[in-house]
């Protein structure tokens, strides 16, 4: 293997592998990035128990310019080859296999010699056959990642509900997430399509996927097999395994009549709630409570040790019954987060039922849930 | 008391203050900024073991814009003050004294009642007669601390040795720091004085010193009592406590006599040891080798687990003997760093034997020292 190629691009194309590779795990092969160098160009993969990427520098990307001496493949400890190649002094370097799976990397006058593996003895990634695909822009599917994933659960006493639940049917694509505290849902319209399908995604893998496109105008194209999803596009191909098991049937947890409703501009609440959180992050309990009546609506937050806050709110419009209740601030403010800068609606029926909040605009078929916490 | 001002303001003064305050301190009076409201302005002070800072927001400052109700004083928790009043949603805010120690801050609709302490147990900061005073531009005493403050020990195995040394005489400031494996001294002519002195300052006093000048074109008066040392700007007031005991003889371990000599732009020296660093920090030794001949110098990095490195370094000029000599490359990079983009002369006697790197121009009185480390 001998190629001659530019630094930026490889560091740059390093860096979306990387997010598959722990220097942690205890495969040590795993540590390292596989290259493979044929005459179509480069290919680099890391992986590990949950993800694996692979990227692709073509032999005709100008701005790689790849000059090919020799095909061959070889394994370099990822973040170690990362380091050096960010040092190296000139903007274009060449690697080169020796004898003894030893690679020299040179640069300038900057000659390294670096001790690698075989690439006979990389684990082979799943073959998933290019069939029942789908295709999304970027753009759509981390906007979906980003309304979704944040309400997935941290602890692995219910794996299930450590993903995301994507359902496509009907020409709609939902992704669903619930800690079982918080819920958030969000439904797209797609292109027609007579593929479905019904599959959860760790939550992790939806978050290293959505920073790994590099250009969000470009289309992802989604294949499934029993365990294993792929999300390709012109020069990454990432897969993810599965989460296996039945997923809860959350339609059922969304209410549909409520008893008291206000609509608020979300960037302005979010500071209230954001105030509001710095007394109960003091405190053990870690709640505010949120007072409505027909005059005005209050926040309020306490730890006694500290001492306490409260302000009344700004809204566009409220009706229904007065209504105190009390909340873990941090979920409203992840909730806020996700819906950015629109106005929404937040619909309770009591103070002990779980409340939803949505845009204003309907057509934005988005919907989530926080369940408040009992006090008195 | 009760002062109107501005956030912003606010926000600046206080994390000058926050320097000096800890959250781990087992005084818990000392992990609060002291808040003191005369009709001349607002004075803020914060202090740990080591130095204590005193800022003032005088009443005619009119970027601070403060209206004084009433005088009076409180202590409050400094970094929940800080993120309280990051969060307000105005530009200006209130503070109001009510009773209990009880702090009410007002900004637009949010009210804050904060819990705090009598301002009465707050600890007394030492009294510096203002005499003794030498005068110094807070641009060259910044200079000063970062190209000597980065040599100090960091055990206290040796307890001077953590702190800078200072001696003013004969109109020369000398700043000189040793760990006993490096050495950096820098001499600067200031104004005719008839003060002196002979100090020894902390080194993590004087990282936040730097840290604390907002304008480096004032003045720092520095007065010296028995075992503090004041260093004041026209709205701080810096206080460090000194070391106390005999700074060893630095001058006597500075050698004469040189048998290979060699000149290098500092930024590309600095890059290549860099690179050569990658290797020797995989190791367990940590060093990297110098190799000088009549025909090329040549740096070179090993790690038998990793790989190696070896470079032919560009250089200014070259005489003497040839050499061959192994170092701890951080200590060159920290070295390298405190020069700056500058040429300079590294000066060696032999491979077992410390070797100076001095600025090729004169004038720059500036001289640091490493020790080698022996092989074979």
């Amino acid at each position: 293997m001998k190629v001659t190629l530019n630094r930026d691009v490889l560091i740059d194309e390093l860096s979306t592998v990387q997010r598959a590779i722990s220097g942690k795990t205890t495969i040590p092969i795993l540590t390292g990035v596989k290259i493979v160098l044929t005459e179509a160009g480069l290919t680099l993969t890391g992986s590990n128990a949950n993800i694996s990427i692979e990227v692709f520098l073509s032999a005709a990307d100008e701005k790689a310019g790849l000059l090919i001496e020799q095909t061959g493949a070889i394994v370099l400890q990822a973040r170690f080859l990362s380091d050096i190649i960010r040092k190296l002094p000139e903007k274009i370097l060449t690697l080169e296999l020796q004898e003894n799976n030893q690679v020299t990397i040179t640069s300038g006058k900057a000659v390294f010699n670096v001790n690698g593996l075989s690439a006979d003895n990389y684990p082979h990634l799943p073959v998933i056959e290019q069939q029942n695909q789908f295709k999304i822009p970027a753009r759509l599917l981390n906007k979906l990642i980003n309304e979704t994933s944040f309400a997935v659960s941290l602890h692995e006493s219910r794996p299930i509900l450590t993903g995301v639940h994507f359902v496509l049917e009907q020409n709609k694509l939902l992704a669903v997430a619930t800690d079982s505290h918080r819920l958030s849902q969000r439904i797209i319209d797609v292109e027609p399509t007579d593929q479905q399908f019904d599959i959860v995604i760790p939550g992790k893998s939806l978050t290293e996927l959505s920073r790994s496109f590099k250009d969000e105008e470009q289309m992802v194209e989604i294949s499934i097999m029993e365990n294993q999803v792929l999300f390709k596009t012109e020069n990454m191909q990432f897969y993810s395994r599965l989460l296996e098991g039945n997923y809860p049937d959350t339609n059922r947890l969304i209410p549909n009549n409520f008893n008291t409703e206000i609509e608020f501009n979300v960037p302005s609440l979010l500071a209230a709630i954001d105030r509001a959180s710095l007394l109960s992050h003091e405190g053990r309990s870690n709640i505010i409570k949120l007072a409505i009546d027909s005059e005005q609506v209050v926040i309020y937050g306490n730890s006694p040790e500290v001492g306490n806050v409260e302000e009344v709110l700004s809204y566009n419009s409220v009706k229904g019954d007065p209504l105190e209740i009390a909340f873990n601030p941090d979920y409203m403010k992840d909730a806020l987060k996700a819906f950015g800068n629109i106005d929404i609606v937040i619909k309770f029926i009591s103070p002990i039922r779980a409340f939803t909040l949505q845009p204003t605009d309907d057509a934005y078929q988005f919907i989530q849930l926080i369940t408040p916490v009992r006090t008195s």
